[in-house]
């Protein structure tokens, strides 16, 4: 008796699913470099990814010559141009064959499940709303990230793709959070939390006790923890967190403003003298834990939740390990079929197939989210 | 020749001016126990201060002997009632002869120049608004505290007095906000930053790049640095940052969360074994420093500015130090002047004399500045 049938066994097994991510290679402050890095950490943690790589393929080809785990799963494709990361939206709509465009491109034909750039924001968002377009009842896209807290990782959105929300909008955030952190946290029922400036229910403007009431009398009401404040965030009173795209851009810059207020003052106290520095020699491996633990590069990848694909958004100054996080985010998403998610909820919620108002034209007043390096 | 001359010289010298604090013993989780052990602080700090301590007389006299400085500086005033923590607004402007009406009437009479109180934030605004009233000029007081930040304190407004604003509500607090660095933090030109979601002139939205506009226009330009965003309170960017008071309470609060998250975790990597418990020995005076530098108690007391008279709330749960703290708070806007300063600049700015908006009556809606304790 030989092995063969067992071999043979296991090569007729149903093939897993391979999902194709579309990466713009000419996104970010140091493109292509830190895209292909994180590529080459990425090829380990996925195997069932495949990429289509977008950007200038001379270059391409010869940069990634230095990373073969990369180039095993890659396809170039070449495009004509990119978009800086200075480019207003509406002027970076008008240009023709970018890098970003294309991947946007290759998601709408279904050739590519997600899109992931470290470029220039605002673009993104809008050249995602032409090309792949929102979904069926959603009215916007929400920026959506994860964020450290005392308890766990927290999703938090709108991150600043919406300056302005009304009721109807945060209730679809929260469908959208609560997708999101099943799909990234691993989570089956989280916890959601309308951001406030106090936890009474008369707290607040009309818009916020609205969306509230809403998500008390429908099928999130279990979920729905109600109003949650700043400090909630950190301390991770709710798994996610709701707000509108104005409150929620500068909430995540105040806290990570304030966590590096914390090291800067933790880093002097260290350096005083001779006693102090070896106390943080005593300290070291703690103190590197707790900085990995609240890395900025673990939470890179802010997620444009909402659209008709995925697409992911790496911070522009991103190194390659951050660069494959965000990857991470697109690879959650697709596999976890993140989309068919909202889409169910919505429906549950009787509002797949209402006509929400839909947002207006692509503005230059987006706000990019993720300024601490 | 006796030296009776100079004696007398020096007596006849003008008085100092004393100022008057009306202080309500009966705000705050610990009332009046808080309230007297941080008066028996303030007597040494502020030699030239009176206080008209109004509450519960027969219980005031009893708790007043265990602080024998307190009692130098104070005559009490009976009141009949107090306003609980979590009476509505509404409810509490229709308790008469409450310790927090009286000692607003105490301003609005002149007897005194200032109101200190741990109680109900709302209640508090509410009853100010009505007896000591609006400053001419001004269309929304709003709430104004000193925060740390890597490069020293910056005054930060509004932080929950006003959930939705207009441009020229933020222009408002732009001058407010001027006038309170001025006198807390002994700043001549304060720098003044307006909070967005990017620094580019066209992010956010249309009222934010309204009051921008006018505050480059006006004697405030020189000072006016343009749009702040989150992370740049604790950088310290700017002395004064400018934001509505939804955006503002919960800028506050998520900042306060993260310092309590870094500390959290730190406390954490301290404990972890005898080794990390010895480099917390070495390091243990500069942690102290730290934990001073970003102490709550420092930084407590948020004055209700835009009134006809000072007014500043404590952290409701604060112990003797942080009313200590507040009161000082109140002391610095009297004494330099607050108001006066204010309406200068209103003048400058043509401000003074058309007729703004009033806000709306009291509402229940207001936020609580202060949670973290």
């Amino acid at each position: 008796m030989s092995e063969a049938p067992i071999t043979s066994h296991a090569t007729v097994e149903e093939p897993k699913q391979v999902y194709t991510l579309a990466i713009d290679a000419m996104g970010g402050d140091r493109a292509p470099d830190i895209v292909l890095a994180g590529l080459e950490l990425a090829a380990d943690r996925h195997p069932r990814a495949r990429v289509l790589l977008i950007g200038d393929e001379a270059l391409l080809r010869r940069s990634m010559m230095a990373y073969p785990k990369a180039a095993s799963i890659c396809d170039i494709r070449h495009a004509v141009a990119s978009i800086s990361m200075d480019m207003k939206p509406t002027s970076a709509l008008r240009v023709r064959g970018s890098s970003l465009r294309v991947a946007m491109e290759s998601v709408a034909t279904g050739e590519a499940q997600g899109v992931v750039s470290a470029g220039n924001s605002g673009a993104m968002l809008a050249l995602a709303k032409i090309i792949i377009r929102t979904l069926p009842g959603i009215s916007r896209p929400a920026m959506a990230a994860v964020q450290p807290s005392g308890r766990g990782d927290v999703v938090m959105l709108d991150l600043g793709a919406n300056i302005a929300c009304d009721a109807r909008n945060l209730v679809e955030f929260a469908v959208m959070g609560e997708a999101f952190a099943q799909a990234a946290l691993g989570l089956s029922k989280p916890t959601i939390g309308l951001l406030n400036v106090g936890s009474e229910e008369l707290k607040g403007d009309e818009r916020l006790r609205q969306a509230a009431e809403r998500l008390r009398e429908g099928v999130l009401a279990e979920q729905f923890h109600g109003f949650v404040e700043g400090h909630d965030i950190t301390a991770g009173t709710t798994d996610v967190v709701v707000t509108d795209g104005f409150t929620g851009n500068i909430a995540l810059k105040t806290g990570e403003g304030a966590l590096k207020l914390a090291f800067g003052l933790l880093k002097r106290v260290f350096q005083t003298n001779m006693i102090t520095r070896l106390g943080y020699l005593l300290v070291r491996p703690g103190l590197e834990r707790m900085r990995e633990w609240i890395d900025p590069r673990r939470y890179n990848g802010a997620l444009f939740v909402g659209l008709a694909g995925i697409v992911v958004k790496s911070h522009g100054g991103a190194d390659g390990e951050g660069f494959a996080s965000a990857i991470d985010v697109a690879m959650d998403a697709v596999e976890h079929k993140l989309n068919e998610k909202i889409r169910h909820r919505l429906d549950q919620l009787g509002m797949l197939n209402d006509e929400p108002v839909k947002s207006a034209a692509p503005s230059d007043a987006v706000a990019d989210a993720q300024p601490v390096g």
